[in-house]
């Protein structure tokens, strides 16, 4: 039996986004996705070229979901000290990621697998989350809060310089008892070089 | 057959070495590493308790030997910029940890399975690389070219904001174009601070 309504981008990534979560990204396969669609697995694939290509489409809308945008609503308030805000930023990603390798472990796994596969979704996020990193910092720098620089240059470095506390290949270390001192010395040291 | 001679430490680790090497750490078990030395399995488990063990007493020394020991002689030598010292001293890791990744890969990938474990062998290793850090940091402190402040925890901040260009876990990354960049730009950014 097959269902005639037409596929959206959206419908497929609900089904895969199921799918996935249930089965898990190694014992899916595109032939589940289309079954429990409903339409062959020629239909799926002029959709998507590969499993790889949906797995990575399902991890690009979770992570646009449940990290960019909540991100986004903090780096957009331009008001009080761009430091508090850029902690604010980064607590809010490092407590995010925390709380999904744990509660949405499903999904954390398959964005973990993905991240390894250096694609250009993970970069599109990461320069997502810089770009927002950078709106901060340019205000601070206006306010003369924060030294000069290039903000985008900057923002690139704060990120980076954090990955031991949201990049997935770094999960099985938050739960150890000095993580949050950790972050707080990396912290102070960053912010003393941006002031 | 069984050998007579007294087993050392380093006996066993090197025969657990070459094992591992040639079959990967997966594959390899006790049993073939006793073969190797013609003991019995239960005269190597009175030196190490378990298949764990060895393998992480063979990354330990590996990691002694191949990346503390060469580091150590750059963070002893106390003259000229600390900036310069400590800046040498990171790219020397980054360069090892790079070579390594590609020149030694078994090594690297047993290496790279023991840091998931997080297993007091890598925190101790970590905890000599600080180590190392903080007393280019406090001689740093004390020509007055840092800022001042504990050395031992900005050693550690200054470790921690590295990770992607050190940690086995981003060994993928350290192909990308623009890592030597990125590295630039937070070490400029730690300066920075440190300054």
């Amino acid at each position: 039996m097959t269902n005639d309504l037409p596929l959206t981008k959206d419908m497929i990534l609900d089904a895969a986004e199921q799918v996935l979560r249930r089965y898990g990204p190694d014992k899916t396969s595109v032939i589940d996705i289309a079954k429990f669609l409903q339409v062959s697995h020629g239909t799926l694939y002029r959709h998507f070229a590969s499993k790889a290509a949906l797995r990575e489409a399902v991890t690009e809308r979770w992570l646009d979901k449940s990290v960019a945008e909540p991100l986004e609503e903090i780096a957009g308030t331009a008001k009080g000290s761009a430091a508090e805000q850029l902690l604010l930023w980064l607590e809010t990603l490092i407590g995010k990621k925390r709380k999904y390798a744990v509660d949405d472990a499903e999904m954390f796994v398959m964005y973990g697998a993905v991240t390894l596969e250096t694609g250009k979704i993970i970069t599109l996020h990461i320069d997502r989350l810089i770009k927002q990193v950078a709106s901060i910092i340019e205000r601070g720098m206006q306010t003369g809060e924060f030294k000069p620089g290039s903000a985008d240059a900057i923002a690139r470095a704060v990120f980076q310089a954090t990955t031991k506390f949201h990049h997935p290949a770094h999960a099985h270390e938050w739960s150890s008892e000095t993580i949050d001192d950790d972050f707080d010395t990396v912290w102070r040291l960053l912010l003393s070089g941006l002031k």
